[in-house]
């Protein structure tokens, strides 16, 4: 076989690849909704079709929650296991987008091309790099090059309540020489990257009730206990005036990164100023005496997420309400234990609480931080990959975000994950009018491509 | 003429009143949301028709916002003015409503029959007594006691921003001797009552904006600013540990209330824990020393009315947002200035921005509390009226609420206000639920008919 009949290949099959891509982000695969549950049925449906035309024996396996897509081909060399997730984020707030976020399409922008909608960089535009270069390297050598296990998941978006027990039952199957994960990005657009560390990522909700009915404020007002200012205390006093976080024991377990990573991460030459000039701001916000690769990599945050009580609407509404609530995650690192946090917090909150008022807590996923052996030579040989392919070479990174999957495949099935993304800093996944460049797209194909070849 | 008989017709039409009540009530005028700017009018049409039958020369007068009805009726002996507001609160949360706010009807309820349905108490059933009492006597009389101009708003609930350029363009029209303003309420069920003491009203909205837009918080937390921490630590900081609000200059203008009113309010025998423990709380919540009266109707309170920011749907979604939001609404006493505290509070947020965030802020109405004169006979008159009809003698009391009109009939027209109305503390005004106790609509138009006796 030949590596460059396959990039030739992908080259000429760019647009109709582009046209599958877009067909998937059509379907509204929003898993945290249980709105849009037969959508992603239909997005599941999706795959396990396109992965059957590519001789995959794929099939939907249903669980609690959204499906799995799985298949396998057997083949010699290496065992490879890919996952990506077919679910998208909510799209709200709507008004912000410039277009329907399902109806996707090919823009042309100062910036280059991209392929514009909900889910077009996460996750389905980078999971479909991965199939479309196994399409291309079939459809030159009549075959995979190796055995190959597709695991796509349907509820990462909504904390993947299903994913651990599903892969504690099929345990044999999702065992493999190395689970490839592509969720992540690129260091910048010259430097590809291999994402060696992840946050963790506790979600809590809490909704603080004090009357039980909402109450006129001028006949209460002053009297009476309102939740909206009591959760804004407690929101007030999670961070100190350093930015650090007060939950009492909450850095236990956060490591200090090594002189030599800290090295490599100033060599980066990172340019955080334009990294916030791209969303409108212009400080470091957080921890006092930290780099913002150190803030974004390596240490813990708390963010609220959203919050909500009282009158909302237009106008003005003198209520003075029952409850207020809000969506509060921490992003862990190192060994904290999402467990023994939570229990801190709640703890911290319940006696923060004055008479009269009551708190409710809903759990919503709670994984650690990952960081991820590079020494097996799989490693140096899929960087040497990617570098042949970008402009620049690749780098092993942290990453801000959380990929619990990436711990799941260490603990549950002993499999090495490498994680190896085309993300963009400006993807806006998760936000509205998310995008994936073109060249992400079609980059990452033909990085696939050359890692296949350099693994097996 | 005999009131006996005014009295006994009352109690004869009153199936027939309540009827016309519950008509008005289906009329959903909420003034403060656009789509029902033509329930608004339709609502004013209805008091217009009203009015009319009973031989007032009412009309609809236009204003930027929604109308104001006025009427005459010429007469002898002293001119009275009397002010209701026909627009009502939103109905939200809707799913907290036992049946729909606008379908209302008569219940019969463990404490009473009451009428339930948006407006009943706040100010529909209100502004009813007094046109009720006028029907019956004008049924009995032929002709109205005395000369009076009818003055219902349509924009009560929505800050009133018409109301002060109007009844300056009709100043001539609005002076009279007595303005009779109906939208307070009884001291407790067997004890009416002359509201004397009006707290004022500021309300303020205010945006805070991070980043320009919303962001994922994996990959921007910890290093850009949360607007909702930001509205969270503003917030907080709004009053301190003894509950006193932190507003530069805030108690500028606030007196100490007079050992008499204090020994007056003292013997009323105010049961602050049933008060609390009607609505699920069982502590006063406000400023460290002072009494339930006292925070009720003397002192100045802060309050957030609402807030919201990032994502507030069902399930989690890591955003960073953009933007955060909240309405805060300050009661005044004594002679506050709220354009003052307007100024002084909008600084201070201002000035507690960390560097990348701003803020916009909207204003919402801004009225000074009243203190009202109730040195002339006819003050001594109403209140031996109220006393004849109900268990016990009527008393002079604070509102913790604000009556913006009540000061404008002082300022603009040189009209001294009257405040008397039948609400109790249970009619859930503003709140799911609302209703008026058949009791206060009943004795409130024979209170009504009293009162005119006396003053004519």
């Amino acid at each position: 076989m030949s590596l460059d009949a396959v990039l030739a290949r992908i080259d000429a099959d760019l647009p109709a690849a582009t046209e599958r891509l877009l067909e998937l982000l059509r379907i509204p695969s929003i898993s945290t909704d249980p709105a849009f549950k037969a959508d992603c049925e239909r997005a599941a449906d999706w795959l396990v079709k396109d992965l059957q035309s590519l001789g995959v024996d794929a099939s939907k396996r249903l669980t609690p929650g959204h499906p799995m897509v799985m298949g396998h081909v057997p083949g010699d060399g290496p065992h490879l296991l890919f996952y990506g997730h077919y679910d998208v984020q909510p799209v709200d707030p709507l008004e912000l987008w410039d277009r329907d976020p399902f109806d996707p399409q090919v823009e042309d922008t100062p910036k280059g091309r991209v392929i514009r909608g909900r889910g077009a960089a996460d996750d389905k535009g980078q999971l479909m790099t991965f199939i479309e270069a196994c399409r291309a390297w079939k459809a030159e050598n009549g075959s995979l090059p190796c055995s190959i296990t597709f695991f796509l998941e349907g509820e990462e978006e909504s904390g993947s309540p299903s994913l651990v027990p599903f892969m504690h039952a099929h345990k044999d199957a999702l065992t493999a020489d190395l689970a490839l994960i592509c969720d992540t990005g690129l260091f910048d657009s010259r430097v590809p990257a291999i994402t060696t560390m992840l946050r963790g990522l506790l979600g809590e909700e809490l909704t603080i009730t004090g009357p039980d009915k909402d109450l006129h404020s001028g006949m209460y007002g002053g009297a009476a206990q309102n939740p909206i200012r009591v959760l804004a205390r407690i929101i007030a006093a999670l961070h100190d005036h350093t930015g650090r976080i007060t939950v009492p024991g909450f850095y236990d377990g956060v490591p200090e990164i090594t002189d030599e990573l800290r090295a490599q991460w100033d060599g980066l030459g990172f340019d955080h100023t334009a990294f916030l000039s791209d969303v409108g701001l212009g400080r470091l916000a957080g921890e006092d005496g930290r780099s913002a690769l150190e803030m974004l990599w390596s240490r813990p945050t708390c963010e609220v997420n959203g919050i909500i009580g009282g009158y909302t609407g237009d106008g003005f509404k003198t209520v003075l309400p029952s409850k207020a609530s809000a969506k509060i995650s921490f992003r862990l690192v190192g060994t904290q234990d999402p467990c023994a946090i939570r229990e801190s917090f709640r703890k911290m909150v319940t006696e923060m609480l004055p008479p009269d008022c009551t708190v409710e807590f809903t759990g919503h996923g709670a994984s650690q931080a990952g960081s991820f052996d590079t020494s097996g030579p799989a490693f140096e040989a899929a960087r040497q990959a990617l570098s042949d392919e970008w402009p620049d070479p690749a780098a092993y990174i942290g990453c801000g975000g959380s990929i619990p999957i990436a711990g799941h495949f260490q603990d549950i099935t002993d499999t090495t994950p490498m994680l190896i993304g085309f993300g963009k800093d400006d993807d806006q996944i998760h936000s509205p009018n998310e995008k994936y460049d073109m060249e992400s797209f079609h980059k990452g194909i033909r990085s696939w491509a050359r890692i296949l070849d350099a693994l097996t």
